[in-house]
């Protein structure tokens, strides 16, 4: 493996400008795709393309789906439909092609269709286009090595040797049966342990595990976890075998999702990384802190109707920070172990009410715990006791609020089919921020 | 697939009360090691351990290590040492066998050890015990093809075929010199595709993709993910071919990770599953609520120093929960950012100064843009000149505060060597609270 040290894309830079192709050819043959992708992030638009006419049709296709999106779509812009299909899509597996024209609008789509050569790639593109891009349907390929149940093991292996030219990978060969609904799968080293001259149908493994087309990319990404599985077979309605899921991009799609609870949970509400823009950043960022600011100014409002109180007994303002913040806190807790809980399935949708009641077991002795301890320090520091009984009896009562709203909602968002990591990070803190501080003003009130 | 309704556990739990072990047998083999797992969460100890002493060896091998860490302990109490060796780990790959191996205290270890069979097998499983939890050596498994550069094709098919009968799947050939020391792969793709009588080393892929023993898990999921394998090599400090690693252990350690980054985030300390009991989830959360409850405190004691001027202007409270509020959401977005930059590989070390500069350009727009409108609506609302500039200038220094804050915490851990997502969530909005009041009281003396 070669490192991508200052020096060495230096000395690439130097090959370019001086259109070594012989040299910049052997640099290019060192490096694995992915490097080449991150190689690009360091060289300018034109050396990118001139390294890209050098490269082989496989490798330039791999490169191209390496890089960030951003990049691809400048790159792309540059070039004519017919280079995109000829140059690079007529090098794609089909679920990489069909992720590509996804990113380009429907005029260059069509055109670049056009261009394909393998007429039976462009259908395949064309079918897989139609499915949901979130479904199992939308992430799978159509390269796959596909056997019948009744052919014998050498006439399977020859089929095998022919299909397999087009494929960069192999891991399973699956079986079907004369209406081309699957039947079974052989593992690769079953081909190679098990060389006989009875029928196929003897020695596959049968029922395997598959997905619908329509199933969700959760439903695939669990699958294929749960089962230990380097790719996943995707059938029809009717049972006949229509493409195939492989690992990495399962992989890849998990990764976004985690990404995204996390960015909910943390108040950002488009996906962003460290090296967009001011003003992307600025956009995913700025709707929660106004609905934050809307939230305080309501709280302001509210705060407002005690006015007096807070001239009469100005102590009451020391502890609305300890009041808001706690229920912040309880409620991320509360809505974070749901989300999880939904995320990874042990969670089930029939036990809402199981988990509240379980929370509030939990609730209730952090409550107690976190009421008495601040009872005890007020009662001894600050002299006053109708205060150190309200802030205490808030206290109590903002935790268990807190903790039983926040199962509660992101359970019903779930319910509802509305992704509830929305319920999450800001949006908990700012309701149980206003929630706290009515309890705080009303319970204060009360005892006064 | 089966899908494992009510009506077909109460089926099963019959058929173990009548002892009919065909019936048994049959519907084990019609259900996969994962659904065997899930299904004994239903089943009592008893009638699970009755069923596993109906599985081939393989099979109960791999429904144990699907297991929950905790079902799987409560298990294993139960067997003698002997039984163990010989019904379990016999049947496992060193890499689950090792992983098993550390859920055990060190006598019961050493007892089973004693017991293995396969000396080759227990050799290796002490010498991958030697290895850290958190590197590759500690992750890494030794069963799989390797083959020698100097072979021919026929010879190194009849060599596999003898090594792949102990292996569950093999996806890679691995091929080493004389020193054993890495030189190449080949895709089994390969092996099928292009039988030849030239030596394996002008066939193979050299200089392939591998870790050291040394790295981390971390580093091994990146490299991993990067050049899409579903099998990683690991190599010795000189080189030698020492394990593999497989994408679906990966898999798992990415998920654990994901999940304890979240929970931090969530102001979680241990990891915690909805379905754990209520001492351990109370355990789990209360720390962080103790944290925010001697913050809260601390900024009722802060606040307290300035208890005559909440006396003589109530308004100065109203805006209590708008300012701590904005810093939290601000400094949570910020560390977020900073902590998923890290986690995949976007945001280097080096680059804090380029970072800071961002965040402080993005800062300043959503500064700007939040405390004027709150200036404008105070302006209208309030009546109050002093507290209307004191509160939006206290807000423009809350946010920019709290964005650099946030993102030079997680970077200076980092830098470290400590985790950076502990820098996130209640931390950030503690710290950020009691920040935000010192610059809102401050500033507010300073203009009155």
């Amino acid at each position: 493996m070669i490192e991508l040290t200052k020096e060495y894309i230096e000395h690439l830079r130097e090959v370019i400008e001086l259109k070594d192709e012989t040299a910049a050819v052997n640099m290019l043959q060192e490096l694995y795709p992915a490097d080449i992708a991150e190689l690009f992030q360091e060289l300018d638009l034109e050396e990118a393309i001139y390294l890209y006419m050098l490269m082989d049709g496989e490798k330039a296709a791999d490169v191209l789906m390496e890089l960030d999106e951003e990049d691809r779509r400048k790159l792309l812009k540059e070039l004519p439909s017919e280079l995109i299909a000829k140059r690079f899509i007529d090098f794609m597996e089909t679920d990489d092609a069909v992720d590509l024209m996804r990113e380009l609008d429907e005029d260059t789509q069509e055109e670049i269709l056009s261009h394909i050569e393998d007429v039976e790639q462009a259908g395949d593109i064309v079918d897989l286009l139609k499915y949901d891009e979130d479904t199992a349907g939308g992430l799978m390929g159509t390269e796959m090595i596909v056997v019948n149940e009744n052919w014998s093991m050498p006439k399977c292996l020859e089929e095998m040797r022919s299909q397999a030219e087009e494929m960069d990978e192999i891991y399973y060969v699956y079986v079907v049966d004369d209406d081309e609904r699957l039947r079974g799968v052989l593992p690769l080293k079953k081909m190679i342990t098990s060389p006989s001259v009875s029928k196929i149908k003897h020695v596959m493994k049968k029922d395997p595990i598959a997905v619908k087309d329509s199933d969700s990319i959760e439903e695939v990404a669990q699958t294929i976890e749960k089962y230990d599985l380097v790719a996943l077979p995707v059938i029809d309605s009717i049972g006949r075998l229509v493409g195939r899921i492989t690992i990495d991009d399962v992989m890849d799609e998990v990764r976004e999702q985690h990404e995204r609870d996390y960015q909910l949970a943390s108040g950002i509400s488009q996906d962003v990384e460290t090296s967009d823009n001011v003003i992307l950043q600025t956009a995913a960022r700025l709707p929660w802190l106004l609905i934050g600011m809307i939230g305080g100014l309501g709280n302001s409002v509210l705060l407002g109707g005690f006015e007096s109180s807070f001239a009469a007994n100005p102590k009451m303002a020391l502890f609305i920070p300890l009041i808001g913040g706690t229920g912040g806190n309880v409620g991320i807790q509360s809505s974070a172990i749901v989300v999880q809980g939904l995320a990874n399935n042990s969670l089930k949708q029939g036990n809402v009410w199981k988990q509240i009641v379980k929370e509030s077991a939990v609730s209730l002795i952090n409550a107690s715990i976190i009421s008495l301890v601040v009872f005890i320090y007020n009662f001894f520091m600050l002299n006053n006791r109708a205060i150190t009984a309200s802030v205490s009896l808030s206290l109590f009562a903002v935790v268990m609020f807190a903790s039983i709203f926040g199962t509660l909602v992101p359970m019903t968002l779930d319910r509802f089919k509305i992704d509830p990591a929305l319920a999450t990070g800001p949006f908990i803190s700012i309701t149980n921020d206003i929630i706290g501080m009515m309890i705080y003003m009303f319970i204060t009130a009360a005892l006064s």
